[in-house]
C-alpha cells in the first residue's frame, strides 16, 4: 500500500512533537508537510525545542517547516494541533477545498455537523461526515478528537453507560503541565503548589462529553442528557491526566461486572486491528494505590494509548461508583486518538 | 494569669513540631513536658529535625525529652500528637488519671462520648465531657479535633448548612506530603506523580463530617445524615491541602449568599477573642484561580488559622453548589485546631 | 524627613513585585512611578500577576502603570528592573536627565564609569558616581546591583579574601527558577529535571566578581585578577540559589578563622543603619545539611538579605576551602541590593 | 549455553529491583535466589514496592524470597546490593565459602585486594582476584563496582587522562532522590528545595576515583595521585546523577579532541560485545543545554547504560576543562555496572 502524505498543522507544539513522533514509522501514514507560525523557515530539527527523551526522528529532522497557507497546502490528509484561534478557520477552509482534516484543536468539535469521536466509543458518528460532504459540496470534511480530559471520561463512561446506564458524574482532575502546551505553565506558578483552574476545560469536559455519548439521529447528533460537573486542577505532573470520577446510574451497580466490562470492553479498532490500537483500550489495575501517572502513562502499546483504572468501588449507594482514571493527554488525549482517528477513517474509505 | 502547664505527646513529628511552633510564646499556656519515642532521652533541639524555616523556639531547644509514662505525666494539660495505636491506651489512662487530654489523633475521634470538634463549627459537642466525667468517675477527659481535611470541608459546609441545608457531598483532595508526617512520602514516589489513595482518610472524612455537624441528643451525638463520597490523592506539595468540593443542598443557592455567609462566618473564638482565633475563620477569595496551596496556605492571623475559599459557584442544577477550598493541614488541619480548641476549654472552665 | 519619591522601571515581573513588597512601608522611599510594558494602562492590582504569598500593598493596588518615557519620567530616584535590551538606552537617558538610575539590569554593570556595588563589599566603588558626572555634565547617574548568583559569591569571597588573598574560585551553582523571571522556565522543562545552562550567567558570575574586588585607581576600577570558573545549573526550586565553592587562596585556611570573619563580617550599611541592612550579612550555619533553599531562604531582618552559608571545610590542600552558600536570588541577589544600595547613596548624598 | 545461576542479596531495594529488571530475559544468567529481610518469606511480587514503570517480570513474581543465610546460598555468582554494615561480612563469608560476589555495596570497594572495577576503564585490576584466591585460599572471591557518582567521574576522566594526565578535579554534583535508596529521602524535605550534604559521597567519589584510576603494581592497587575535591548535593529529580566537572591536566587542553576521544570511547565490554555493554560507553551532545536528567537517563542500548557529556569547554587557562555529566545512578552507576562486570568475568574465566 501507497502511504498516505500527511500535512500536520502547527507542528513544533508539545501535541504537534507527538504526532511527529507517533507518525515515524507509521505503516499507512507520511509526514509531508509540517507548518510552523515562529518556526516557519527553518529546519524542523534545528527550529523545535524538542521535548521528549526519544530522539527527532531522521526523516523529519531536515524538514523544512512552512508557514501555514490554506491555499497551498496538498496532502492526503491533515493532521490539526493548531491554536483554536487558528484552528477554526484554516480548518474550514482546508476541507471546503477537499482535504479530509482530523484536528485536535476546541474550535468544531461542538458544532453539530462536526463528529467528535473516540474511535472505541462513537465511531457511529462519522455518518456526520456525510452531512458536511453534502452541506459543502465538497469531499473534504474536518473530524475531531476529543479534549484530553474528555477523552479519559467518554471512554471509561461508555461500558458503565451501556450497562447501568449513568444519570450524574461529578470528576475531579489533576492534569499534568504539558496539557498547557508549551511553553505553557510558569514553573514559578507550579513548583510547590496546585492552580485549581484551566481555562474552559471544565465546560468542555461536559458538553464534550454529553456529545460523545450522544446518538445520532437523522443529520445530527442527540446529546445525551447526564448532569455532569466537572472540577479541574493543574498539578505539578510532566504528563498523564488523573481524574477522580464519582457517578451515579439508573440501575445498581456490580463493582466486578464494572471490572469486567472495562477490562473487556474494545471497539473497533481492536476489531480491525488498527495500527494505533492498543490490544486493550482500557487496563484496570486492583492494587489500591493505582493508577499513578509516572507508573502507568506510558502502559499499553503503543504506550500510552490506552486509558488505565483503578480502585473501582461503589459509594455508600447501591447506584454510586467512583473510580480513578489516567489517561496520557497527549498521547491517547491528543495526538493518539487522532491518529487512531485517521486510521479508522481509511478503513471506512473516508479518507482514500 | 498563671501560665497552664501543657504536655506534649509525640513531640518529634510533623504536628508535634507544629505544635511547639505555635505554643511559642503563648499568653496562656507553656510547654513543660515533651514527649517523644526515638528522640527520649535527648535535648529537643539536638534530637528533632526541625523542618521549619523558623529556628526551634529557644526555650525548648534545651529541653530534655522524655519516654511516654502515662503514670508520670503531670501538666494541666495535655496535647496529643500520639500515632493512633499508641494513643488510644495512653490518651484513656491520663484522662482517667484526670488529666484533660486534647487529641490530634484519630484513634477516640467516634467515639460517642469524645467530643470532635471544631471551635467554630460545634463547641456544643464539649458537652460531652460531662458525659465522660461521668462515665469514668474523673475530672480528666478526652477531646479530640478532626482529620485534617475534614476540618477544611466541615467548616466550610457549616454556614452553607445553616442556609440550605446539605444533603450530598462528594469532595475530591488533593493532599500535600506533610500529611505523611515525617519522614512519610519517599521523594522516590512523589516527584512528578501522584498517589490516589491515602490510608483510612476517605473513611474518616465521611464519619468525621457527618459527627461534626450532628447534633447532641442526651447523652450522644446523633449524627448528620449527608451522604458523602470522598476520593482522596496526595499530590507533590509541602503543606496545605486542596479540596474540591461538590454538594447538593435542598434549598435552591445563591452564590452570593453562600460567600456572604462564608466570609461573615464566625464562631465561639471569635466571640471570645480566644489568643489563636483568626479573626475570620473563613476567607472567600474571588479570583478565578486561587485558592493555592503555596500563595493561600500562611493566610490570615495567626498564619494558617483560616480556611481559604475559592471559584465558589453553581452546578447546572439550582440545588447544587461547587467550590475549592485549602486548609493549611498542620496548623489549622492539626495543631491550630488542638490549640484554639484547648483555649474553648479554658474560657468554659473544662480545663482550670 | 520627607520619603523621596521613586520610579520603579519594569514593575510587574519578578524582580519589578519585589522591589513593590520590600518598598511597603519603606521609612524613606514612596513608589510614585510605575512603569510597565504589557501592563501599561491598567492599574497595578489588576494587571499584575502577583507572585508572592502576601497581599498587594494597598496603595500600591490601584495605581495606574505607565508605559516608559524616558523624557517625562519625575522622581527622586529610579529603580530599574527592565530587561537588558531596553535598559541600556533607558538608563542612560535617566541619568543624562538628571536622575539617579540604580539598575538591577546587567547592561551597564561592566562599563568602567559605572559602579557596580554590594553595599557591604565594595562602597567605595560609589567614587565612579563622580566620574560619570563629570563626563556627562549631569548630576545622573547609574550605580547598578550585580547578578543574584555574583551577590552571594562576591559578598562571602570578601571577607577570606581579606585574610588570605583568593587566586582561584570554582564554583557550582543551583539556581532557582524565579531567576528566569517570568514566566521564565517553563513546568515542563524542570519538573523531574535539571537543565546544566544559564545563558550568559557564567560570564557575568566571572567578570562581575572581578570588578566588585577590584580597587579604584584613578577614575576606573582595576579588576581583582582571580582566575574564575562558574558551572550554572537551573534546579526546581522557586526561590533562592545556592552555589557550592571550592576555592584556593595565597595564605594557609584556617576554617574557624574563615567561618568567624564571615559571621562579624560588616560593612557600611551595618555601620550607618540603613533600613535594609540585616544585622549580619552573612549567617554561618553549623549543620552538616546546611544551607536549604526552602529553610534558609527567608532567612534574617530583612527576611532574605543576608547570605547564608554552611559546611565551610578545608580541602586536601592546606590554601584549599570550600563551602555552600545561599542567596536570596530575588531579594538580597536583585531587589534588596538595590534598595539597600539607594538607601547608601541617600546616605552618602549621592541622592538628595 | 547453559545459564548461569544467580543470588541477589538485597532484592526488594531500588537497586535490587534494578538488578531484577536487567536480569530479565538475559541471555547468560538466570535469578535462581532472592534474599530480602523485611520481605523474606513473601512471594516477590506482593512483597515488593514496586518503583518502575515496568511490571515485575513474570518469573519473578511468583518466587519466593529468603532471609540471607550465607552457609546456605548456593549459586554460580552473587550479586549484593545489601546495606554496607550487613554487606561486609556476608559478602567476605561468601567469598570464601568458593562464591563470586559482585558487589554494589561500599564495604570492600577500598579493599587493597578487591577490584573495584568499570568495566571500560580498568578491567586489568580484575588481577586482584587471583591476590584473593591465594590470601583466602578459595576459588571465590570480591569484585565491586564504584559508587554511582563515580562511575560517571572515573568513565568521563578516563580518555581526557590519557591524553593530558589529570592532575586537579573539582566536581560538584546534583544527585537524584533514587540515589539514597527506598524510602529514602523524605518528599518532605526536597521539594521546592536542595539538601547539600550526602552521607559519605565526597570520600567515596576522591577514594574510589583514585583507585580506579590508579595501576596495579605486584599484588595491589597504587592509587593515582589525582588532587579531588567533591561538592555533593540531593535534588528533587527522581533518576539520574548530573556532575559539573572542572579539571586541570598537565598538557593543554583541545576541546575537540576530548570530545573525540569520549565519542570515540570504548573499552573490552564493547570489544567483546558483552550483552549489557552500550556501543558507546559515553555520549557526547553538542546543545548548549544537555545533559538533562529526564531527557538523557535512558539513553543508548542498554537504556541508561552510557554516560552523557555535554558543555566540554576549556576554562580561561589552557590546561583547564569543563564539562556536565550525566549518569543514571541505578543502571550504569549501579546495577548495569555489576551486571556489566559479571559478563566481563565471565568471559574472562573467573566465573565457570
Amino acid at each position: 500500500m501507497r502511504k498516505l502524505s500527511v500535512a500536520l498543522l502547527g507542528s513544533s507544539g508539545v501535541v504537534g512533537q507527538r504526532f511527529v513522533e507517533m507518525l515515524n514509522g507509521h505503516p499507512w501514514f507520511k509526514l509531508s508537510v509540517l507548518t510552523g507560525e515562529k518556526t516557519a523557515g527553518k529546519r524542523y530539527g534545528e527550529a523545535v525545542n524538542w521535548l521528549f527523551s526519544t530522539n527527532i526522528p531522521l526523516e523529519v529532522y531536515g524538514k523544512k517547516i512552512v508557514r501555514l497557507n490554506t491555499h497551498e497546502i496538498d496532502a492526503d490528509l491533515v493532521f490539526s494541533s493548531l491554536p483554536s484561534v487558528v484552528a477554526k478557520e484554516a480548518e474550514m477552509n482546508l476541507s471546503r477545498r477537499g482535504l479530509p482534516v482530523i484536528s485536535n484543536a476546541s474550535s468544531h468539535r461542538l458544532n453539530p455537523v462536526v463528529p467528535l469521536v473516540i474511535p472505541e466509543v462513537n465511531p457511529e458518528h462519522l455518518e456526520l461526515i456525510e452531512v458536511q460532504r453534502a452541506k459543502f459540496k465538497s469531499d473534504g470534511f474536518i473530524a475531531t478528537d476529543p479534549n484530553c480530559s474528555t477523552v479519559g471520561l467518554a471512554m471509561t463512561l461508555k461500558p458503565i453507560h451501556d450497562l447501568y446506564s449513568v444519570r450524574k458524574v461529578v470528576v475531579s482532575t489533576y492534569q499534568a503541565v504539558s496539557g498547557a502546551g508549551y511553553p505553557g505553565v510558569p514553573s514559578l506558578e507550579i513548583i510547590d503548589n496546585l492552580v485549581p483552574h484551566i481555562h474552559g476545560e471544565e465546560e468542555k469536559i461536559k458538553a464534550e462529553t454529553r456529545k460523545i455519548l450522544g446518538e445520532i439521529n437523522g443529520n445530527r447528533v442527540v446529546n445525551k442528557e447526564i448532569d455532569i460537573e466537572a472540577m479541574c486542577c493543574r498539578v505539578p505532573v510532566v504528563d498523564g491526566h488523573l481524574e477522580n470520577v464519582y457517578l451515579e446510574t439508573e440501575a445498581e451497580v456490580n463493582v466486578e461486572e464494572v471490572e469486567d466490562a472495562m477490562s473487556s470492553f474494545e471497539g473497533e479498532p481492536q476489531k480491525l486491528k488498527l495500527p494505533t490500537a492498543p490490544s486493550k483500550p482500557i487496563i484496570v489495575r486492583h492494587e489500591d494505590n493505582r493508577p499513578q501517572p509516572r507508573l502507568d502513562r506510558s502502559s499499553g502499546n503503543p504506550p500510552g494509548m490506552p486509558v488505565v483504572v483503578g480502585r473501582v468501588r461503589r459509594g455508600d449507594k447501591k447506584n454510586s461508583l467512583l473510580y480513578t482514571l489516567l489517561v496520557h493527554n497527549t498521547i491517547r488525549g491528543a495526538a493518539g486518538c487522532a491518529v487512531l482517528l485517521a486510521e479508522l477513517l481509511v478503513k471506512h474509505q473516508y479518507i482514500i
